[in-house]
């Protein structure tokens, strides 16, 4: 083994035609997976592999309330173990609302172990003061708030000035970052076209009208949408809801090891 | 650890939007997942997560006969251990059919420890006569027998009349459940389009032709064909031909734990 | 155990409807996986049951440059222990070749410990003279050369009279086989048109070009494609960029024991 290289040096031969990729911990350049249900070998594995590109992990939707056992716990334990944010699916944070149990939802987040949490009325229609309050509240008890903007239903699109009031007044109350809804699918929802095209004119209309962009996670499950967030907005852009099997895939499409990134510095 | 909630407990604050999900062992509610060939680790993986929510496992295709060394018998045993049916793909009835070696075939199923198997003609074109026997003969043997119906190739579709004289023969010949053909894609097969909506007037034509629907178990490999038979017959419909990887998701999607179904408890 | 049948002898009572499959080692029938970043369990757990299946692994795109501490090492240690050629992504040779590095690449991929290395031009253009410069040089470096053929953008297609020159070029100067260009999508690249089928003349054509058509390996994700090419070629064409998961289920395509390529022995 002494004569090789390792994986890593092997690199400094070449260098990433897409450069300044940040490093952990990072507030830019964040990637965040959405987790359906990986085991807990597959999640060591994965762990093992790629910890150091992986900053957020989302337990999708209500998956996590159907851990057997003590295998839950051992899975947070074991992602905080690698410096990554864990939590649940915005779904539970809704359907609490409607149940009227808002902070014991919040303290179960904080007892289980979960680091961050997710405030979203993707589904649930939510007023203006509950959310605030939600925001507020989970900032309070500290946890790393995320906020969600963007209905995943096409047939009750919020219009964009309401979206970016929604997105300034969150970071007031506490929130850490804003996702732009994407769902799993990336089609036909928030900023995505019915062929999971970017609608240019608004991420644009957006992203002006933030402090900085780099508040915002950008929900991307294709690699086509991840190919033009980086070639809009550099290796460092924030992308949510990328698949585990993944994450090395991104990490090559930021830095330009991949055909669709690499294009750009050769034309 | 004392401290925490467990991951079951947890969901005590809650309600699922979706009540009355069925526990194992069940009759209806049942979850099929389509194995292309997960190795024994990650097959031990995903049981331990989530056997709970897997009632039937089928090793789909003639995969089963390219397991290496023992690890076919291995796993059988393990799939077993969770109390889950196992069972090899349609596809080897229907060569030992053609080869005529029907009881051969199911000697062997059951010598390598399958407990259950499946009867079709999704592609082999096989008289009413041999039909009946083999389910006959399977069920004599000890198999929980699952008979398919439906063609694979869009080219040759069965006629919902004859379809529905299927399903009503089979049940008497000792089949314990009917599948629903939805191939591995749910695109143009069955009773899905060529865009994988379900046909809904031949799907209820179906479902008033059958002494009960909870016979019936749908493939839907899709999250939309999920959704919508969710929607229509509750979270206790049988579905077949899901993703490993979807356990969970399925299992949120049932009770309403995902924006897909939660948001008809919203509306 | 003792009285069970073994699952490779249980097949012994059927006959695989399509015939005369290659063992391994071979020379034709290869199959070619593309691994987005597998971590070590699950490659383990991949060539434990399917490694007589597998004969060549490509570590998609740059992906190999960020695997953590030794992985990357003891992967191909793995990988080579089950006499299965590994590769890096094409995509590393053209950032070399762009940033003059050539030979220190491939000197780096032979100590890393890879057995092969592929030669493209998919997305940097690459002259003539350096691309058999590099196939020869990497083949007498005791590297096994698979050269590719075809652009990844549509916007840039190679006229077919060129790749057959190209393909012919390549053998000359040491490539051991040639790989068409398919993409990990397999849409609208190479010979594939917008919906991923294979444009049947272009492909004739290139095979009547070339002196056998076992020299060439067919990127085909698609089960479409891998079909239609099984239909075509037999259960023995070359194929490539296949899923990790899909390996066992392209082993019954090929043989017959899959609906798709079963129904041609049955009409």
């Amino acid at each position: 083994m002494s004569s090789r290289y390792t994986s890593n040096s092997w690199l400094n031969i070449l260098k990433f035609p897409l450069g300044n990729r940040t490093a952990k911990p990072r507030n830019t350049g964040l990637t965040m997976i959405i987790d359906k249900g990986l085991g807990l070998g597959e999640t060591r594995d994965l762990l093992n592999l790629a910890g150091e590109y992986i900053d957020y992990i989302k337990l999708g939707f209500g998956t996590s309330a159907f851990y057997a056992g003590e295998i839950l716990e051992e899975k947070i334990d074991l992602v905080r173990s690698y410096n990554i944010e864990i939590y649940p699916g915005g779904t539970f944070l809704e359907v609490a609302v409607l149940q009227d149990k808002l902070e014991k939802y919040l303290d179960t987040v904080k007892i289980l172990g979960f680091t961050a949490v997710e405030i979203s009325d993707g589904t649930v229609a939510i007023d203006s003061n509950t959310r605030c309050r939600a925001i507020s509240m989970a900032a309070e008890k500290g946890l790393n708030v995320l906020s969600e903007v963007g209905k995943k239903d096409p047939k009750y699109r919020t219009p964009l000035s309401e979206l970016i009031k929604q997105v300034i007044n969150d970071l007031e109350y506490g929130s850490q970052k804003v996702i732009v809804e994407g769902r799993e699918s990336g089609v036909a929802v928030g900023l995505y076209d019915s062929q999971g095209k970017i609608i240019k004119t608004e991420m644009e209309e957006l992203v002006s009208a933030v402090p900085d962009p780099s508040i915002l996670i950008w929900e991307a499950p294709m690699k086509e949408q991840q190919q033009d967030l980086i070639l809009r907005f550099g290796p460092n852009v924030n992308l949510g809801n990328i698949n585990a099997h993944e994450v090395l895939a991104l990490e090559a499409l930021r830095v330009g090891l991949r055909a669709d990134t690499l294009k750009s510095v050769c034309d």
